[in-house]
């Protein structure tokens, strides 16, 4: 018996992806820097939901290919972000993605305090010089975002925030939209690491294009 | 202004979630072993579709739980699947999960042959003799893990087979259930890095419970 799929070639699967996602997802709202960040969100998801619920502030995909340019470093939350994100393709950026919430002192610090780890690795972020936050679980972590930018302790050039799940995650999305911040969400309860790292390749592909 | 969520726990954030997801689950076909990996996806993806299309082989979860305990190396077709995975908790069945998609000379191997480097990175993990797979994006790799199995070089002790996207997914998920292994899947397109971590975690979680 044999199995062999009929398309081989990775840049061939992506362009027939593409092709169906069009046609199926037929008239939208969004426009021709825009569409190609959410058609990479259902193209990592198979779901048309994000055709729906992903919402862009104005400006915010020029702010994030400038941002990505100018070599702004990278807070995301959790190491499967990082893990889905190309990073040869950033570096030519200058630029680099960091993850703190499994660092030892984060984990001891968040112990002691009585805070989550993500709120404490985000400070860290901050701290680091980080302004392209990506944040794809952590409903605490963009809480804590929108708090320290409320304070005047950061100015974000872009925030790629889509917590996924049932507590506080649809809450810190709508913090997010009431914030002022420059941002690229998904209303709702979906989201995930998948769709925060889809969101920055896709925005990598756009600052490539000039 | 202060945007204090109202659960800080992960633990209790964890419980009232799974409380949600039974609460709009409603009735269900999946038994009680089968059911807290049905639920632990719904709770990565805040996805229900995964209540209808999730199927597992009989004994599909006995033979993953003992797969585990055994120390089983398993093999994952992308890095999003690793960084998803809970490893210290892994570690203590003395088993690892390796993934060699990204490793230097699959890549030019690949390029040689004219395959996707997934297919070479599934057929690396079988010559180090992994037995359990998590498969969460290529169907190029689980059609050459399906390959192999018929061909009699790899009897797995269980296959999880969670494919996404527009091209081959659906259909590696469907010979997968045609396949006569030990698998479990969803069916359709939806699928992913984070839906393969989530199975594993909630084996673990099974697997030490006794």
């Amino acid at each position: 018996m044999t199995f062999a799929p009929t398309i081989l070639d990775p840049a061939a699967i992506e362009a027939e992806s593409f092709r169906i996602i069009d046609a199926e997802a037929g008239a939208h709202r969004y426009d021709e820097r825009q569409w190609p960040i959410v058609r990479r969100i259902i193209h990592t998801t198979a779901d048309f939901d994000f055709a729906a619920t992903t919402c862009f502030s104005p400006g915010a995909v020029a702010a994030g290919i400038s941002a990505l340019r100018g070599g702004t470093r990278i807070l995301c939350d959790t190491h499967m972000v990082r893990a889905g994100v190309n990073k040869s393709r950033l570096a030519a950026f200058g630029s680099e993605i960091v993850c703190h919430v499994a660092d030892p002192e984060i984990a001891r610090a968040a112990r002691e305090r009585g805070v989550t780890r993500s709120t404490l690795a985000l400070r860290r972020g901050v701290e680091d010089g980080c302004g392209l936050f990506l944040i794809g679980n952590a409903p605490t972590a963009l809480f804590e975002l929108l708090e320290l930018a409320g304070a005047g302790k950061v100015r974000p050039a872009l925030v790629v925030g889509v917590p996924v799940g049932f507590v506080g995650a649809a809450e810190s999305k709508e913090a997010l939209l009431a914030s002022g911040l420059p941002f690229i969400t998904c209303r709702g309860r979906k989201g995930g690491s998948a769709i925060a790292a889809a969101i920055l390749n896709a925005l990598m592909l756009l600052a490539e294009e000039g």
